[in-house]
């Protein structure tokens, strides 16, 4: 059986370095009497690579190619990924996809043509890396009722507020900082605003409903108005700022869903998830809390998913997989305004006794929260439970304080 | 498709809740016209029990009923549990079991038996309760090599060393109040000793290398003579003590496994694993640390991951699953003692200072450790690394101290 890759960066490069590297379990596994890397589709040289004779242009050699049953997608990117990928499948091969973007925006469009044709369209690696969670989630889960699901979902974002918190850097240091790591991109723009994140949790949340939800329906909010203030009211409440990805069935059978930092208590699984890695924890009627901790990006890690898909694919040629979902018409995202919430709010107070007096007069009973080296014109409190838009339009009342920063209280 | 329980003990009566409640969605997924509980086994009478009149007492009726395709062995113990499941397997009946005992045992025997005849033997509730991660390290992980498994594998005494860690209780106390809370059996051997924990890594470990690993080449200590002393020393190197379940494999494709409390590093992301949950952290080449975590135990955990056993067994009747490993002929498992590692050791000492310094030109480089209260005679510190057998020659010439206990150093 032969594998194609579409997309020779860092993690086309890392399948094709596992697939080597570990070729003699890996063909043990895929029960297959051979399984070899035949063509790598890309439209830039690279002279001198190991790999350079599998080099191709022309993605038509890929589809035409009878013995190229399985085709890993590393392009990433909507165009011409789905293009290629939807081919594929209607040529009747297998696709293995790591392209998070493509999966949020087309998985329900693409698992149809899969079912279709009767073969496979995975993507392991399009959430959480190297972390075993789709699969988990729509097998090992099937028992449960998946009341909510919180994820950690990007390594940028996480390693920056981990800096933040731990070292005292701000916000534009730390993002220079992982630039330089190369564990930001030079256009930050998906991670820090938290687009990424954002798709990994439509992915998440069309595999548990079964319904698609699409990227554009959630409303996402990043880290780069994160004040080193924010965290130092965060440890005083007792607790950190994450970015926290959010998906939730309501009664009603609608999804609530939702990307933003939050204030995460302590004592919380998703509290020490620290640096660049990743974890999604999933509340199931019966299971409880189940964490999956690990790299949630990286070469390896995620070229350890692609190949594992691979190996799923040699193991079920013709057989459809079990997870799918299926087209949303109408939007199945409630607004998140609508949402019971705590929040924290910063503000500017010319008076702060009198405005923190007014914020109780207003919300109830309020935290107070206090930080070293707290200017004399700055407040900082956690509100009670309500609707976000209630407590917004609270806010607004409140006319003796000019709010600074506002975030949410997670639950999980 | 009709399903038996066998055993209608806690874990077994959580089956019957699951199926009963989230009959719907089990159905569904399940991909069959029907899926109903026809029997259950038990020896016992439970009058006015919702379930009474599937009580059964005759093993035969479920062996010779054709429409029972699925049973669950929630029984526990080696005996008659190993003669029903054979039988069950042999008569070309799916077996889903939640019984370390059996599995860790007999477990080759069975899965032989299995793919004899095409069907099923499955056990992912026998591993870490609702926890999914039999089928992520089987299929996940399959682009990887596992360098390492370290495994909290046992509630009862995460639950007693949490107690002893966070308030002080000392190892007695908290056994009787974890006996109250119905988190430790009456008689406590099986968890308090470790053998729990053992089963379950000889169960992993077989897994993983594909020879069966059994529980008595396995060398196992449990956390009955933990002091509080202990605690408190490991406090002051910076960590927490559990009681950790390693497997390894070496190069010349030997087992190192072992199951032992141990210092834990306080940044592990198996430092934090409190109360009754478990946490399986998997080292792999690709990947990385993935970390899986949740409830260890309880009835409607293990229930939620038998019934997805049940639900897997429905998808694939006739298709015998990929995980399965050989029996081992020659102990696989090299002498613990042989292995590297560093030691704490707490030791009586009448002149602590000259102790010290003999322990310093003996190890060379220790690392001492303080605590409030210390006694003037006690001494404590962290050896270099060597193997375990080196360091125990040299720890016996050290005549002017008396060793009150000796932990080892955990590398998670």
């Amino acid at each position: 059986m032969n594998v194609a890759i579409m997309g020779y960066g860092v993690v086309g490069s890392g399948v094709a370095e596992v697939l080597k590297k570990n070729h003699d379990s890996i063909l043990k596994k895929s029960m297959q009497s051979s399984l070899e890397l035949k063509y790598i589709l890309d439209i830039r040289d690279f002279p001198g690579d190991e790999n350079e004779a599998l080099i191709i242009r022309d993605f038509n050699k890929i589809l035409e190619d009878d013995s190229v049953r399985i085709v890993v997608e590393t392009m990433g990117g909507l165009h011409p990924a789905f293009e290629f990928v939807s081919a594929c499948l209607s040529a009747g091969k297998s696709v293995v996809s790591s392209n998070k973007e493509l999966v949020a925006a087309k998985g329900d469009v693409l698992l149809q043509i899969a079912e279709e044709k009767n073969v496979n369209f995975l993507f392991e690696a399009s959430v959480g890396g190297g972390i075993p969670i789709l699969r988990p989630l729509s097998q090992c889960l099937a028992a449960n009722e998946i009341y909510a699901l919180y994820g950690i979902l990007n390594g940028t974002t996480n390693f920056i507020l981990t800096k933040m918190i731990n070292d005292g850097l701000d916000f534009d240091t730390v993002l220079r900082m992982a630039q330089e790591n190369g564990y930001a991109e030079k256009d930050p723009t998906a991670d820090i605003e938290g687009h990424d994140a954002c798709r990994k949790i439509c992915i998440l949340s069309s595999l548990i409903y079964g319904k698609h939800v699409y990227p554009d329906w959630v409303h996402t909010e990043g880290i780069s108005h994160i004040d080193l203030a924010d965290v130092d009211y965060a440890k005083c409440w007792g607790g950190v700022i994450k970015l926290i990805a959010k998906a939730k069935e309501l009664d009603n059978g609608m999804i609530s869903a939702l990307v933003s930092p939050a204030f995460v208590p302590a004592d919380s699984q998703l509290a020490n998830v620290n640096d660049v890695f990743n974890a999604i924890l999933v509340r199931g009627d019966a299971t409880g809390d189940v964490v999956f901790y690990g790299r949630g990006a990286g070469k390896l890690p995620t070229a350890s998913a692609i190949v594992a898909d691979i190996i799923d694919c040699c193991q079920h040629t013709r057989q459809k997989k079990l997870f799918g979902w299926k087209p949303s018409t109408e939007n199945i995202v409630v607004d998140y305004l609508d949402q019971p919430t705590s929040l924290y709010i910063r503000a500017e107070a010319a008076q702060p006794d009198e405005a923190i007096a007014a914020a109780r007069a207003t919300f109830g009973s309020i935290t107070v929260l206090t930080r070293k080296d707290q200017p004399t014109n700055e407040i900082a409190f956690v509100t009670p439970e309500d609707t976000e838009r209630a407590l917004r339009t609270k806010l607004e009342t409140l006319h003796s304080v000019k709010p600074l920063s506002v975030l949410r209280i997670a639950d999980c």
